[in-house]
């Protein structure tokens, strides 16, 4: 058995386009996009993570319309993946949510397409999940201009940046998620 | 030199959720991720093809915001994947554009979440394409529920399907386009 995997889309602390922190808006096709992704490569659960309590009610509203709303026949498909997603309001509830489904605290998985050391690279963490002792992973995606480096601190591993032809790495979150995913779990 | 390699999002024909072959709109984030996507793997221009007039204006007018628009300024790496993104109406014009630009037709890769016999799979494709005297190469994807499988009979190659870790590979157009560039070309 190798470890679970677990995925949380934060919205804050995030930059924006200046560096500065802030808090990013929900936007419904990171939460589909992610969702279908995750559920593709297997991921556990996804958790949504917004401090707003209307962003999070927002969230939760878009995903029943898919689960229970007009969406429910218009696609199986994305409903199946949207059923594994839970809307939260902190890192913390996500890592919480992992521990009580798994037992044990999850391995922090800090992504991002700036380079820091030291940070771990694809092949050498997709081994380490495939162990059969490994603790569940959760893989920490940022929305604005990418996650803020003070999450740095409290995660686990950082993962490498993905890296194209050159030094332009600029992929929405939508797609780094998907290309990470592919990367851990894809055959 | 590798071959070229080039990208086509096609709005027809593509099949709809019940397998019918219709024409899908243009959505916004489509062409700002596989531009952005595009520009990280080292694709030399993406096509944005649609039949519809109004539609390839819609594109236009989205692209501009950014190249010549208020978006201009807002974040200069955006604009740098845009300036490579050129609207047009057909598949034939996609193909002529290559074969101006290079000086002869590109091979057409057909992808899809479908299995198709005979598919090549993401290594021989990768290999294909670093030999010195490979041809560019077209990648085709599909917008709304795929490709229409009559575009088989014009493609030269049919690209297996993305694998997760059962048979439920339903990925949006942005996250399969950046994980097909991320095996053809990533590091």
């Amino acid at each position: 058995m190798a470890a679970e995997l677990f995925a949380a889309l934060l919205h804050h602390p995030v930059l924006d386009r200046h560096g500065r922190v802030v808090t990013a808006a929900v936007t419904s096709l990171d939460v589909h996009d992610l969702a279908r992704s995750a559920r593709t490569y297997g991921v556990t659960a996804t958790f949504v993570v917004h401090p707003t309590a209307q962003q999070r009610a927002f969230a939760r509203r878009l995903i029943g319309h898919w689960l229970d709303g007009p969406g429910r026949d218009f696609d199986g498909r994305r409903r199946e993946a949207l059923l594994r997603v839970e809307v939260l309001a902190t890192l913390a509830e996500a890592r919480a949510a992992v521990k009580k489904q798994c037992g044990v605290d999850p391995t922090l998985v800090f992504t991002s397409a700036r380079e820091r050391r030291p940070a771990v690279g694809y092949d050498d963490l997709r081994r380490r999940l495939q162990a059969s002792d490994a603790r569940p992973a959760l893989l920490l995606f940022g929305t604005g201009f990418g996650l803020a480096p003070a999450l740095v601190a409290e995660a686990d591993l950082v993962l490498a940046p993905l890296c194209g032809i050159d030094d332009y790495n600029h992929l929405s979150v939508r797609a780094a998620s998907a290309v990470i995913l592919d990367r851990l779990r894809g055959h």
